[in-house]
């Protein structure tokens, strides 16, 4: 079961952009403050953020736009990864400083075919630079496009050397046996499935929650899955939500989320996405329009599509 | 043919770090100034330089030292790519400013499957931000690290929109096929091999040199085939220098081009890697040690092992 403050549904936040492709953090901040509402987690800087598109100035300038935002901090997340370790060491700091209970921690993704020794070797230089008993690492594992695994016999190795830093992991496999495995072999350790698809068997096994981009468009439902895993109609639930997310991932992604939130909030300045991406053509935002209406979810700036 | 100034061989120099393990700028110019003594241009910030291990600010700190030791700029490819564009248009510009004639860009590599109009879209980006007529584009083909590839596709797009900017690609598919392709496919646009054992191939397909990692521990015999490839004795000259880069490579390549410039310059600093990647151990030093001795190459601090 979850042993730290950080369970639930979390958002990795999308991160909107100006008409100068810089990060806008007054939309950023008022969609924050939506998922916030909607009981989900802020894990910004996360895959579907953009977050490796982003400077490390860039972060941290939106992380510092957060704090004095008021967001809760007790429910961020911040992602903090990277392949330099000053730059993960850098952006760690200022979230432990700044009160997060937990970061989300990448494995360095440039270098394919690296040994445990090597990653071992990373997370604890790592977590002796930052050097703060505050600190709580999540590990990601995300192999599909990291292409560096986090294997369960660098978790042990990790857990042994720092049980009270390493504190759990995102599981982005996209395979629950895996996520299974993980939840079983460790003690004092959060296990998170990487979608909400997976979210009532993770929990049934004991995990902690699920970390998920659909929960940026779709929080308030798999937030009353969370809440009511135990009832009657947990397995109803659970397929609505997947229902929703496979509809919605027909289109790539993150700029589907984009696109999404802008058609929610009447906001087309939310469909800019940083190359390599490519935000949807008018087609594929027609055709996401309609999938919204149908499933009528939830949204920022209006309680459903009419 | 080559019709841009850089050509021949160059090195991804390997960056030494200090006892804290901070790029050791001393040790690194002076490892420059031995590259270029044996007619070895510096392509620093490469894929062997462990360049994205690096801050911007540590790969910006070592060009200017570089600049300040008075090191040729004119023989300089300084890596510039990044995942994030602020950062790839930030070093680019410092690169283009301080006098480099080229720069050798990777593509985005966290996200995978992205496709050649997003790929695109991020060079196209880079080069209206970094605004410079001066700024030459050495494009960074390594699909077996970065899994994001070059295609054909996409540079005969990048050649159209900016035939005075995109000068030329590196191949490091190992696939001479492809290399070939890239030669054969395009005119004013300079190939370099990404390996020595190539190079002959690819002058005699009218390819404009090579960018290798052994060329940090061999420079003179790679330089000697350069500049004889049309002589009677450049097939043996081939044969000898392959045979070498063989030899090193049953070893992982950084942490051996690392330990071979340690012990030929009796200074194990040099062995010094950051995490993911891992130094030799003895035995792995000892028998590379072995195979430097049996090839007797020329090195820095003596001319051959004895």
């Amino acid at each position: 079961m979850a042993t730290n403050t950080l369970q639930g549904v979390f958002s990795p936040v999308v991160t909107p952009f100006d008409e100068d492709w810089n990060p806008d953090a007054k939309r950023w901040i008022a969609h924050c403050r939506w998922l916030l509402s909607r009981d989900c987690g802020l894990a910004v800087f996360g895959t579907n953020s953009e977050a490796n598109s982003l400077s490390l100035g860039e972060r941290r300038s939106l992380l510092d736009a957060a704090f004095e935002a008021g967001l809760d901090r007790k429910r961020m997340m911040p992602g903090t990864g990277a392949c330099a370790i000053p730059d993960a060491v850098e952006l760690t700091r200022a979230a432990v400083d700044g009160g997060c209970p937990g970061v989300l921690m990448l494995p360095p993704f440039y270098y394919k075919g690296v040994s445990d020794d090597g990653l071992f070797a990373f997370y604890d230089t790592l977590i002796q630079r930052v050097g703060d008993t505050r600190l709580r690492i999540y590990l990601y594992h995300i192999p599909q496009v990291a292409q560096v695994p986090i294997t369960l016999g660098l978790i042990e190795r990790l857990l042994k050397a720092y049980p009270d830093t390493v504190a759990g992991v995102k599981d982005s496999s996209g395979d629950f046996t895996n996520t299974k495995s993980m939840i079983d072999a460790f003690d004092h350790f959060d296990v998170f499935a990487g979608s909400e698809a997976f979210l009532l068997d993770t929990l049934r096994a004991g995990g902690a929650g699920c970390i998920s981009a659909t929960a940026n468009i779709n929080p308030s439902a798999i937030h009353a899955l969370y809440a009511n895993w135990e009832g009657e109609d947990a397995d109803a639930r659970q397929a609505d939500v997947t229902a929703f997310r496979q509809a919605v991932a027909v289109h790539p992604m993150i700029p589907a989320l984009k696109a999404a939130i802008g058609l929610a909030t009447d906001d087309d300045g939310w469909d800019r996405v940083r190359p390599p991406l490519v935000a949807l053509d008018a087609d594929a935002k027609a055709g996401l329009n309609a999938t919204l209406k149908r499933y009528d979810f939830e949204m920022p700036g209006r309680l459903a599509f009419t």
